[in-house]
């Protein structure tokens, strides 16, 4: 049975913060594993790299050059997808670059920016693409090619001279469309290595794998708990957690569409939640019954089952100004806006990671086809993260250049601030400048 | 004595690599202390935020309220700021918002776009400032006006709602140019909190202190600490290391103006360093001399001397280009440009905090009047971040809105890709909207 809530009970605020709180993952074991694995990498390189994956992903292999996939290995695996696979892959592909193009032009096309002042000082930024970027896209028992485009694409449309690809192959097994979407996405080079060990070498290089200046794209908690770790070595782009929908429903919602909705975001795994607010009573009654009649035909039954029974809800709202305090609070990964008016109904939005309007725009069409990156701030963390786009893949210089005459203005009341800081030598730089 | 190195040497990479480490700070005895802090500040609130100012910075202070300064309290210190100290800090502000502002518009203004694709699909980004932001600005035995306006302004200017500020105040005693610079920046509330316990309150919240969006600001090991372990709750900019320079000079420099600008750096700390390059002998043996002339003279010998001795280098390099390759393996925060055809050099700079050009443009300028802010990347991690600015306080969500036929393909398409992925409930929730 799925959780119902409604926000004029008097206890609401505390039963909405214990649905959002996750239990806790005691990092302090897995904290302690992935730093032996990171100080392994460190210390053995490619010898930890090889050992480790063929302990944690039985690998099976022999020599560290079998840790790299070939670009001709690409190819080959490319040629044995399902055409309509490959097809769908290059639509994904096309749009996502669009969409980052777009956002590129958004920023001012992202390139250096000065301005001159009145005594002839030029000031301004130099805009450049990160040097090279590592991106890690789970494995396992799944493969996820929407993830390698999802990541890859924004990162070479804002210029990265370098992308890195890291995908773990459990039994030495990697998903033909993984390395098709690497391939169709430009991938530079292709790692078979997952977990820690694969974030601890971008993070700081081995012989065979280069050292990155950023890594991104999501993983499970030792891939995680390594970024937070490698985090001041290389850029990270966030911490992500279990994916969550917040949809907003009124009479004008078909059922049926919306548990399906709330069942895609279930599946991915236990802790995915999945919450529909509405105003109307009858529209949660139906949902909550189609819910338990839908569920047993799902190919996932159990991992949707827990997920809805454990971390799902179905909350009643008095008004929609009231469905939009709700959805604040959460501040959503992904929100769904199936209600009339949807569009001004975004005016009262002011977190959430990715914003679906209208009842035929679902959010699964934002994890493949429509253009933004499905790599989106988890977990409440939409109050100051943004999606992963162009401006993730782009490092800025401030740019000084002073004047013999602007200098000397700068410099005189630049002193006067070294000197109430207490620092002397601060002050004499600046007053070299004033007498010239 | 400072050391010299020659970028022709065999072992000149290991000796750079030597050179740029940093002594271990043992994180492990710190990083506990800290959990420990904001365990209890989670825990008990005003009470913890008390108890451990009272405890650390001997504030004695009596009750909550006492933790707060009042809008009163700012302009009472004000009024007792030298009117030349004043002065300066108004031209500060006002040239650190001018500078921001044209960051605002070189971003293309920040505002919200969207385009259409060819089926009527609209997609975009909306994008709004962060909420409520936390400036942490170091204190005790010194004042660091500067810091307020270089973190401050560009969070006002991005738009930020709300700007809590927070400085330590050892013995109970708080800077009046701290407070005035408050005060011009529009600070919406200060607090008299310093260390791992401000940032514990500022990412939690008590009673007393909002919980906030994201922190900035520099701070001491503990407050850097007490950022990383809170990160994910909050947002961050950075974790700062010590500051350092890099300067490049041909033999057109003064060796004088030099010298200072490299005391001017290692008089922050111990840890601070200076580097210069030069292809010039004759110019490093005039600074290695003048170093040791200038530096009895100074206010802060001491930690000067220890600063150039551990951590400064003067690097003779064969070729300009040579020097170009050296900085960009350091990724300095600061570069200074002392050469002549400084403006040319910049095309070879691909990783630098900021870059100062000509011998008009000290350092210091930029830590005071000349309007990017002083909050940089430190310790190499300009090969990813960026300088603090407009685009640290701003947050993106997607915005995906399907036509009803635009939604036909896009929907077919990522079926396609979530049974390629397994993802069954995917699949149906896309199709749903094929079949209209």
């Amino acid at each position: 049975m799925i959780r119902t809530l409604n926000a004029s009970d008097p206890d609401f605020d505390e039963l909405l913060a214990d649905l959002l709180s996750m239990p806790d993952a005691g990092p302090g074991h897995i904290s302690q594993i992935v730093a032996d694995i990171i100080a392994d990498v460190r210390d053995r390189g490619d010898a930890a790299l090889l050992e480790l994956s063929n302990k944690f992903d039985r690998l099976g292999a022999e020599q560290t050059g079998d840790l790299e996939v070939s670009a001709a290995k690409m190819r080959q695996a490319a040629e044995r997808v399902d055409p309509l696979v490959i097809d769908a892959l290059q639509t994904s592909v096309a749009r996502v670059r669009k969409y980052h193009l777009e956002q590129m032009k958004s920023l001012g096309g992202l390139v250096d920016w000065s301005f001159e002042d009145e005594t002839g000082n030029k000031l301004g930024q130099l805009v450049r693409p990160i040097e090279r970027v590592g991106v890690y896209v789970p494995g396992g028992k799944a493969s996820y090619p929407s993830s390698v485009v999802m990541t890859v694409v924004p990162a070479k449309v804002a210029g990265v001279g370098e992308v890195i690809l890291m995908v773990p192959a459990s039994d030495g097994r990697l998903s033909d469309s993984v390395q098709a979407a690497a391939l169709f996405c430009g991938v530079d080079r292709m790692f078979k290595i997952g977990g820690a060990q694969a974030v601890a070498a971008m993070a700081y290089g081995t012989a065979l794998v280069p050292r990155v200046d950023k890594i991104v794209g999501p993983g499970n908690i030792y891939v995680a708990t390594a970024k937070a770790q490698v985090f001041g070595q290389v850029g990270i782009d966030m911490i992500a957690g279990p994916s969550e929908i917040v949809i907003v429903a009124d009479g004008s919602a078909n059922p049926e569409w919306l548990v399906m909705d709330m069942f895609a975001q279930a599946e991915h795994d236990e802790l995915a939640q999945s919450i529909l607010i509405s105003t109307d009573q009858s529209l949660l009654t139906d949902v909550a019954r189609l819910i338990d009649e839908m569920k047993p035909g799902m190919a996932r039954a159990g991992i949707i089952n827990e997920s809805i029974a454990n971390r799902g809800a179905l909350i009643r709202v008095p008004s929609l100004p009231d469905a939009a305090t709700v959805v604040n609070r959460i501040a959503p990964e992904h929100l769904q806006l199936v209600i009339s008016g949807a569009e001004e109904f975004i005016d009262y939005i002011r977190h959430a990671g990715a914003i679906f309007v209208g009842s035929h725009s679902a959010e699964v069409v934002g994890d493949y086809t429509a253009g933004p990156s499905h790599v989106l701030p988890t977990g409440g963390t939409a109050r100051f993260a943004s999606p992963l786009g162009v401006y993730d893949f782009q490092v800025r210089s401030s740019l000084i250049q002073c004047s013999a005459r602007g200098a000397i203005d700068l410099s005189r009341t630049a002193a006067i601030l070294a000197r109430e800081e207490g620092l002397e030598a601060h002050a004499r730089s600046a007053e070299f400048r004033v007498q010239g």
